[in-house]
């Protein structure tokens, strides 16, 4: 879970007079009361509006007698040629453009397991984000139940209305078997957003982290810490990426991944993903913790938990000349990106807007979805992903690829049309599109699909539809 | 099923010179050709629209920077406070205004079991209808699986995304056991409109025809023909308002329904609704047809098959004097309301928007769902589907009780809020609900919260978010 967006800068000056500690300290309380403020504005909010999105008419109404057309009689005749043809919903109905964000609640924000009521307004959330940064139509599903298999039996019953499905906040490692299973079984694509959206903005910027350092993929050696749906995902599509397996390092609480770790046969039995990696990297053989696993590393990918100080600077010293550091816990990073600097590293990125190169999933879920739905996709297989990260990297070239500027951000609007017909179009390459296009065509489509929200919210806001935000005038 | 509105008169001129088959045959000629006319139209329709609803924000979004209150960080105290108390829920989110519509596409309209897939225009229309006159946010959900036991647990895993739910097009018999287990398991509204909705508005009806004749209804011999869906819940609903069992009369294909059928044994085991109409009405013990139901019959309640002439103006002359006759098959009435009434008929009414004394569900849902809605009920006991009834006979004397205007049309758009506010009333008396308000407030919420979705949708279409209608100008 990757914050979607700009919060104010807490007052640190760079390379200022204080300590690292002082500075740290200072920063930590300003960000409490801030989050405590926010909190409170945030309840209520939500308890002024009650939801965050609604469902209306996308048809003209212009008398009752229009509804012989939209309803019976006339509706019938619709119903039977999708009996005859059902990839016919794909055209005369909203399936398209319909996806489903479901959760069992397990893993909801940094909150952990708190159940499917409570993931509620996350979800709504989440469908205001997927309509308004990506038109599309998103329902909230919170299901009741955490069995897996009851999630994925769930998830098949509701496939005939669908053009898509956003897993979201389920725990790990419950989830990777969710996603595999509902992407063999279903003719629709499956996105679990904690897992390919942020990894895909991961490896987006770290694209372009290794072009600006003279590095290629497959000579550079990483480190990951935290093992949890994110960085899995990471490991995923950098394998897809022909990184050299064997330099890669992942460490989790336990320490440094190997293939005789003491653990090692509770996670064959219980995260055969986990497993995997640990058969698959370190070749070296190192064993230890963080510090050994940086020594001479090219590249941390850190998403494990908020708590700057995690990583030490002593260790990021260590590191090859010209290291990169993606540190992403939020909403604290594991290392301050100035700490991680005067270490010596070259480039840094985090999950925050306040910082420079925010790695953020709201950079690749909407345009992701736009060039799927609008492909009509059947499935979305990692190359999808990567094709959406290797899009994502090129368009940060638009504004200048600077140490500062590897990825676009949310304010580059023009960028995200871009990414989505880059998917469109290799959806059609790999053949599971029913939709063909040219690419031209779904940038088109794409840029008019994600015009219209902010259009439509204009437009309901200006008639007092759309209600204004009661209170502080100020904020 | 019930039409929900208007369609152009077919030329027929009442107490015409042509005989009754002669205009039937006219009828059925003009009405086959404009059905073809629709139902090309309604599918370039649905092409041209691809989708019938669409999901927009319900909150405004000045910048990007509205988001951490709509998503993280601010969202997370939010999630919190519903994790302490799931009922907050209600206020904190949308939930208090969402709906599913539930199918499995066995029973879609007069098509039969056209699967799910095909079912999903429909479900669509019916969420349009839901927002457009309910100003309800409903998802259509039509669901892969037959099973009933699969179906309740769909419905039962949904419910925390929900405040109500509608069942839509489920075959009966499977249909009243899914209702049953629903309505018990879960602690929101669940209502089957093709049982419920089709019997409230049928009862409101005929609540005001018994009234216009001067009968009770505890004295009166009601005879229905059709023992499906609709007519299975009127019973229920009949017997609810102290109606007479023994003096009922249920007619299927089979004959009259009595306890020494021949198909009783098979009736206990696969439908016990029916079974149990079977031991408790027709204590006459009367054997046959409709032909020999009807002999002194005051009411009949035709809820069958099209197909006019099933219903014999011989047999309505054998009823009581005053008879009433809803002849509700559509498109086609059992029996054609001027045959009827040359029959000796005092009040006809029928399922079609084009005669007087229109039975149509759409009086009842929307109104229904504002209702419980707006209480946040817990759920829904058929007394207050009959209060629904009730509620909405009352607004037909709006305009004056007459014999041709026994119910509202779906042009009184003032008396909706009227029975919406009585089933809220209702529920905080029957303490189901969650929102206590005086039926005043109540009131004033289901006129503000029916009007919207027709200003929405007018704001929209003046500026252009909703395209017009394409091509033929004049239809």
């Amino acid at each position: 879970m990757v914050e979607v967006l700009p919060r104010s800068r807490p007052g640190v000056e760079e390379g200022g007079r204080k300590t690292d500690q002082e500075l740290e300290e200072a920063r930590s309380r300003e960000a409490e009361e801030e989050t405590r403020g926010l909190s409170e504005r945030a309840v209520d909010l939500a308890r002024h509006f009650a939801g965050k999105i609604e469902v209306i008419p996308k048809v003209p109404v212009r008398t009752l007698k229009d509804f012989s057309y939209w309803y019976t009689p006339g509706i019938a005749e619709v119903s039977r040629q999708i009996h005859k043809d059902p990839e016919l919903a794909f055209e005369l109905t909203g399936r398209w453009n319909t996806i489903a964000i479901v959760t069992d609640g397990s893993r909801v924000l940094g909150l952990g397991d708190v159940g499917p009521e409570a993931a509620l307004p996350v979800m709504e959330g989440k469908a205001l984000l997927f309509k308004y940064l990506g038109g599309v139509d998103a329902f909230p599903i919170p299901i009741r139940t955490k069995d897996p298999a009851e999630i994925v039996a769930t998830v098949q019953r509701l496939e005939p209305a669908l053009g898509g499905v956003n897993l979201e906040d389920i725990a790990s490692p419950k989830c990777f078997q969710i996603l595999d299973d509902l992407q063999r079984s279903l003719s629709i694509p499956v996105w679990h957003d904690d897992q390919l959206g942020t990894a895909a903005a991961t490896v987006a910027g770290l694209l372009n982290a290794l072009e600006l350092t003279g590095r290629k993929i497959w000579q550079t050696g990483i480190v990951l810490l935290g093992a949890g749906a994110a960085n899995l995902a990471t490991a995923r599509l950098l394998k897809a990426l022909n990184c050299d397996m064997g330099a890669l390092t992942v460490v989790d609480h336990r320490g440094i991944l190997h293939s005789e770790r003491e653990d090692i046969d509770e996670l064959m039995l219980r995260n055969r993903w986990k497993y995997e990696l640990a058969l698959t990297t370190n070749e070296a053989r190192t064993q230890g913790g963080l510090k050994e696993a940086l020594r001479g590393a090219d590249v941390l990918i850190a998403a494990s938990t908020p708590q700057p100080g995690m990583v030490k600077p002593d260790w990021i010293s260590t590191m090859a000349p010209e290291a990169i550091v993606f540190s992403l816990a939020n909403p604290d990073p594991e290392v301050w990106p100035h700490v991680a600097r005067d270490a010596g590293a070259a480039i840094v990125a985090t999950g925050r807007s306040d910082f420079p190169n925010q790695v953020n999933n709201s950079l690749i879920f909407p345009p992701v979805f736009r060039g799927i739905l609008d492909a009509h996709a059947k499935g979305i297989p990692d190359v999808l992903a990567l094709e959406a990260a290797q899009a994502l990297a090129r368009q940060a070239k638009v504004k200048g690829l600077t140490r500062e500027h590897i990825l676009p951000t949310m304010a580059e609007e023009g960028v995200f049309p871009e990414v989505a017909a880059s998917v469109a179009t290799k959806a059609v390459e790999l053949g599971i599109a029913r939709a063909k296009r040219t690419k031209e065509e779904f940038l088109q489509l794409a840029q008019s699909r994600m015009a219209r929200p902010k259009e439509l919210s204009r437009v309901l806001m200006k008639n007092g539809l759309l209600p204004p935000m009661p209170g502080q005038e100020s904020d």
